[in-house]
């Protein structure tokens, strides 16, 4: 019962949430700094990026600044909620510019279930600037919406750091993961890992979406954000876990991308745990094998994934990851309802994808 | 005499300019947001990035924020000063941003008399990521430095602003240029082209530096900057027809580039202006060379341009266009100095790179 309500105020938010997206892309279409007849056919141009881009993902991080919203004052207004979809809305865009580059990056087939957007004819590398109207178009819509709001300045910087946070990741991610063809396993470990994930995923797809509504709520001090930060990184943490494992075990037409960790040489958590656990002869196989485009190889990695039973590790890690975050929540929420992080994790764990 | 004494004090302004750079390389690398050990390997790479890219232009657009804020506040402190060649810099990080992504949009193979960036070993499609740092870093720079001064969030938002309408202008030079082989040069009007300057160039390299030391000057009011965005973007106008003509005619070594306009099928000036006055015979040598990656075609181009007497053309707009712009300065500027726009147009006029 508890369940199927929940699920229904759920899919109610996400109609809430969807039904703003036109009026946005119109906003952004027509923001007064690129006003001008001269700018009509970047601007149709441009369109055509955000509707491809930006509405289809799960929605799982947009929808979260509404629902930690109404977490953190029960008697909401609706001009309220509506502003904490339009943040969510910019977490949404953010991500879009973040997927739309990464792709290029990371040389991505699929996105999404549909062709990553540079790989669209008459696309290519123009997609690198279009990634940069994604992200401009976060600041345009903040200025149009919450301009008059007292927490719009700590909102432009909390997104101006949260951009930073995550280059930083995907530099480290980036130069964690060289070349195809050159193998070195010696920055795979754990620490490597957890760095990455926290910097390039954890920030804003966890800490953002809660310190939005956080702000919004009147809740500015450093100690409140220090508190949510710490559990929204773990949660992020075992998020990218799954994300990983779903990269090589989750079929793609659930997950609605096809996984390239393996081939992309990236350092996931399954290769780290199977380093971890390797005979010698199974590290050669590994030496062998990652990090190359070559589909036998592929398979190959994924064999001996098997193998090695690193499914099973990632079930009792599942498990245990999940008792830890619970605590963690409870003995660090502080005067924040712990909700709003109970509410976070039940949707991720267990996700399909 | 007066010339000398301009070219010594232009000269010292650099050298203060110059000075300050390596504290705010620090600043950026040691910005709150990203501090951690974790991430240590990540702003080495940055720290190689800005050093890279960021100080070896010519400055110009840099060190005018701080000549400019000399005309508006004659009796100005050290601090403003200092706060000044600061925005300043912001200029050239942004800068630094939009050439990095360029050439690589543009397949590029120097810039500055280096090798672009991206070209660099182990660089590759990792400067897309690059350009995202230098972009963030501005806005740290800002928080850092202006955070306190009442002009802090309208500085923050004209770069907002800026960011937007170069990016516009990047999406209307490349859906200009289609793919190598696709002749069409219905788009390569007048009209296109005067928009793709505005929006690609002027903004950024023109109308900031100087909107920018409005600001600091207390100068915010919508007419005020109405009328120096006139002029400084028709400022901007002939600068880029000078740079169209450089990257065709200049000397590789003194422009610190190997210009690609033909090759890259770019609606330039000269090609503009050749189309506009070719006969049937000349347009078919045009459509059979232009926008081709062969050196036969490209030189194929030059000499028709030779033909046609395009420098001559060149001359004579660059004569008629300075009388213009005197004019407007003087019709314009309301209670702005004029001082600010003579200065800034006496520095572009006649360059030789």
């Amino acid at each position: 019962m508890g369940d199927s309500n929940e699920k229904k105020g759920a899919a109610s938010e996400l109609e809430q949430f969807d039904s703003i997206f036109a009026e946005l892309v119109d906003d952004v279409i027509n923001c007064p700094a690129v006003k001008g007849t001269d700018t009509t056919a970047a601007m149709k141009w441009f369109r055509e990026v955000a509707e491809y881009n930006v509405p289809f993902g799960k929605k799982n991080r947009g929808i979260s600044v509404a629902t930690s919203f109404k977490e953190l004052k029960k008697d909401c207004t609706e001009g309220e909620l509506k502003r904490a979809r339009i943040l969510g809305w910019c977490v949404e865009w953010l991500q879009a510019f973040f997927l739309v580059a990464d792709d290029i990056m990371d040389a991505s087939i699929t996105r999404r279930g549909q062709p990553c957007w540079y790989k669209k004819d008459g696309v290519g590398l123009t997609g690198i600037n279009d990634s940069f109207f994604l992200e401009s178009a976060v600041f345009q819509i903040l200025r149009k919406h919450l301009k008059d709001q007292p927490y719009y300045l700590s909102v432009v910087e909390l997104f101006h750091d949260t951009i930073m946070q995550t280059v930083v990741g995907q530099c480290l991610d980036m130069t964690t993961a060289p070349p195809e063809g050159t193998i070195d396993f010696t920055k795979f470990t754990m620490e490597t890992y957890s760095a990455i994930v926290k910097w390039k995923t954890a920030f804003y797809s966890f800490y953002l979406p809660v310190a939005l509504a956080m702000h919004m709520a009147g809740i500015s001090d450093e100690a409140s954000h220090s508190a949510a930060k710490t559990i929204l990184l773990q949660m992020g943490h075992f998020f990218q876990v799954q994300d990983d494992y779903l990269d090589c075990y989750g079929a793609p037409e659930v997950i609605g991308k096809i996984g390239t960790d393996i081939q992309d040489n990236k350092c996931g958590w399954l290769v780290v745990q199977a380093l971890k656990l390797a005979t010698p002869h199974q590290l050669k196989v590994l030496q062998d094998n990652y990090g190359q485009h070559d589909a036998e190889k592929v398979e190959r990695v994924k064999k001996l994934y098997k193998e090695m039973d690193i499914s099973r590790v990632y079930a009792d890690y599942e498990e245990s990851s999940y008792q830890e975050l619970m605590s963690l929540i409870n003995s660090s929420c502080g005067t924040l309802p712990p909700a709003v992080f109970t509410a976070f994790a039940q949707k991720i764990y267990k996700r399909q994808k």
